[in-house]
């Protein structure tokens, strides 16, 4: 990662997030157009199509840019000094941009108006409980396979995240730029406004759960 | 796993058996309420989900406590020496408690009530043949592979267990402490009561018979 | 695999085919009886359960017997003189009185009457043409690798079969011993025994294609 | 790849086009004929055939010819003079011919017709924007793993194409060979010939886009 230019890493960032984006609300689309009303075989779509991509998208961007993708990743990132503050702004900043952008090619490539607000609430107990849940299992597996078996980090991640998407109440979002991005499509994989700020809470407590607790955890542990 | 101090070898085993469990009570009820009926998406959401999760929890949890999550796997590592009895008893006390945890957090993540006991029942001959064979499978995957392609191990639990699901009538519960935890959910996942004995029953025949047969096929085999 | 005794290398590829056939049997009963009559559904988890399960039995086996599973491989590795013929006569036979068990495992964990035929007509041309592609794929995947990726031949078989369930009109046997004992089970994935000659015999030709072809593509490979 | 002979080369680029698309068309025409009208479940059984198929042709031909299967692919590599004109000419010919014949077994396997002219068609600006950012992705995550993570260039192809059939308006034919070769086929997999240059032409735009970046973003990357 530290021989890449800092261009190369912000671009990395950017593309990474927005395909992750166009890959989620794309495969949302196609999946609800498809299935006639049966959403368990849109998730199923929606599910093995970001696990999927997730998995390549991290072994391509990886070596660039270390593929975040998530803010919430790169703070952990930071608080454990593997990244510095200023960094960690700059990855915050085109991770949410490429995020906007990438739901904007999935809209284009289904020839959906660009520009959208979404109306689906996701709201109440269940649903912050579900994304503290997400993205404390989420920032768990990277923290672990980074520390234990970086070679698995990347299957790691998308398998994750294909099973989170059924074993959470909110399909687990678990990424706070994914959140504030899925905000901007009135399709399958959107969110209300409304839903995102006790998302953005909800994570942001599941990602500090998780790094205190793997920060003891991994302690004593060295790689395989 | 022995560089683990015990205090983070039982957290790991807690938490690894109680994540998993929320992955396997949590995707059923979601692939229930989804699939408007059809129980083969429902089995289909919930058989991916486990198995993914499974593999992403041994790799985070395997080089802390050897990521058993399952008191007949526990059982058969005693007998094999590769675990003392005193370490035995203290893995299958934080497995049900991890256990029956997971379950709760899956109904929090749901909004469904947090105590509940299963009406499902799973009984007669064809479930206990069912998971003889299920855990069957499920030691002989693990011994094998732990001795002969220990990187494997991980997938093959994934891959199994999403087969098994399939595969045998009882959905393959092969683990004590699951079978204890899911009858306490009167979700898709679950199983009554009365039901349970036969199911330990049968899961202890199967480990046993997998650890003789296996103990023997293995006996002359050195690492590929 | 030399390490192992004779008894041992037996008793491997008479239980390895057995479990391959209870997957096989098992999880198109399953697929079957959850689907409410969609059939894509009921081939989806059979196809997904048979390939996860066949990556776990290669790589349970595989050190032990080889992991053949199946007698056109025998054959194969008899004719490439990687195996004596007296060996390959006791694996076909093992392999077929193991398959022949496992389905009568499968109708015991499902309680259907152990003994049964088929009634399943899979005739005509289309159903050979999609058998000789089928075991020529299977035969070529399972050289090339072995020969150039060893690591890659378990999952290599895996994703193939997935693949190949769906891309033939027959769902791909493309196993000898697979299609005799399927003829002795009357559900999803069962075989009259009116069409078995015919399926054995585009096994052998597509077979032999496939060692033909690929000693001549091997000849100046090494191991990458 | 060097130690193959020319006419190996030219054989297995035809004969893993060729497969390919037996999958493609293949799966497809099951997937519809089984799925009583639901196209959610055959798109999802074509793209896990497609995927899964594609990291076993990879793994197979991949040591003899790289590979390819893709006149995109051909391209890029002849651009980034890691092939000459000469060669590349050759195996955009053979990949074509493949194809084609590859559309013809498929047929044959499923009783169809074998010469068939498809009537589906894929226009607009939705479907272009769609094959671009599909051969992008592509080309990308190959030219990205192999540069930095070789022995995974197989599973990034098969796991993104699986994506890519569903987060795509076009399901990401993103090839001309096979763009052709499914003009072929009136089954679900086919493109209508109107439709096919300005598939052609997206897919140009696609691959070179990705060859521009990432010949930039790879500059100063060593193997991980």
């Amino acid at each position: 990662m530290d021989t890449s230019s800092p261009s190369r890493r912000l671009v990395a960032e950017t593309l990474g997030t927005g395909l992750l984006l166009a890959v989620v609300v794309g495969s949302g689309i196609m999946g609800e157009r498809l299935s006639g009303g049966n959403a368990a075989l849109a998730l199923l779509a929606n599910a093995l199509a970001t696990g999927a991509a997730l998995v390549v998208l991290i072994w391509v961007f990886g070596p660039i840019s270390g593929a975040h993708f998530n803010p919430a990743v790169t703070l952990v990132a930071a608080l454990r000094r593997d990244l510095s503050w200023r960094w960690a702004l700059a990855y915050g900043l085109v991770q949410v941009a490429g995020a906007v952008l990438g739901v904007w090619v999935a809209h284009a490539m289904f020839g959906e108006p660009i520009l959208q607000i979404s109306t689906t609430l996701r709201s109440g107990g269940a649903q912050a409980v579900s994304e503290v849940v997400a993205t404390f299992g989420l920032v768990a597996a990277i923290l672990a396979t980074t520390r234990l078996r970086p070679d698995s980090t990347a299957p790691a991640v998308g398998l994750y995240i294909t099973a989170a998407y059924w074993f959470t109440a909110s399909t687990s979002f678990a990424n706070p730029a994914v959140t504030l991005a899925r905000s901007l499509s009135d399709t399958f994989a959107g969110v209300a406004p409304a839903s995102v700020p006790a998302f953005l809470l909800a994570q942001l407590v599941g990602a500090l759960l998780a790094a205190g607790l793997f920060g003891w955890l991994l302690k004593t542990e060295t790689r395989a």
